[in-house]
């Protein structure tokens, strides 16, 4: 990172749309060394089923949509190819991110699982999406909750932090 | 990485089909801090106009083909679609890691700026392409010269290593 960057620490995780969770595991597996036994999570409200583990020291998630027209399948059709989806990066502070941001031109993206556009709670973090892409990357950002956040969230939700 | 893959060091770059490097330089910069002054490096060889920079320890390579019908113009006309193109993974041994990889059932892409299949010298290290991509996404491997490998390089070109 710059010195005169202090706001964008690094990736939090890299999501790719896949058409088939297991299948696209199985290549990671295979020609990737990641565990083949690596747990693919099913998450209702959103509509997805995500493979996620670690490669490189990044996050990966393989996304795959379960219902048709879902957000990682609406965009796999309109590419007729899966690929990266997004890129989310951690800031130390999402209010300061995105103000500069905006303050360079950029407008916000509706957040699709929560219809909420701007920074939220999600269960990790605060997040948000830019609606200017980076060379075709989805830009997504997302203030970590500090340990004490995040049992406030396990135990609250999107109220309590 | 894994205690049992010693072979897969982690990411050496991430390559991104652009079709405009310096646009895409342009929304790194403003969204992402990245610096605005980066360089755009012709490589005349493979016929690509590349921007190289870091982002939260990883390599990007912002990659736009100079001739229409080029390696990254071709790809972009087949999605509609500017995206990650190809992840390339630094390996400690690439003929074990494609041993490996084959063994998996994987099979080996020809190089399209050097036109050689299989493991061959570039100017940073040796490096093969897969044909069996994982989640869309191209697999590369690299690896990467040491000092004195890199020397000859410099010095004498692929056979000199």
């Amino acid at each position: 990172m710059r010195s005169d960057n202090p706001n964008v620490q690094g990736i939090k995780h890299m999501a790719f749309a896949v058409r088939d969770a297991e299948a696209a595991l199985e290549a990671y597996s295979k020609y990737l060394h990641v565990p083949a036994d690596t747990e693919i999570t099913h998450f209702p409200k959103s509509g997805n089923k995500v493979a996620l583990f670690y490669l490189g020291g990044i996050e990966y998630q393989l996304c795959q949509s379960t219902a048709e027209g879902g957000r990682f399948d609406a965009w796999i059709k309109e590419r007729g190819a899966e690929g990266l989806h997004h890129i989310c990066y951690a800031v130390d502070d999402i209010d300061a991110a995105l103000a500069h941001a905006q303050a360079q031109g950029a407008s916000l993206r509706e957040c699709k699982a929560c219809k909420k556009t701007g920074s939220h709670a999600h269960p990790e973090g605060w997040v948000a999406f830019l609606d200017n892409d980076a060379g075709g990357i989805e830009i997504e950002f997302m203030q970590v909750y500090t340990p004490e956040q995040l049992k406030a969230w396990e135990e609250g939700g999107a109220e309590a932090v």
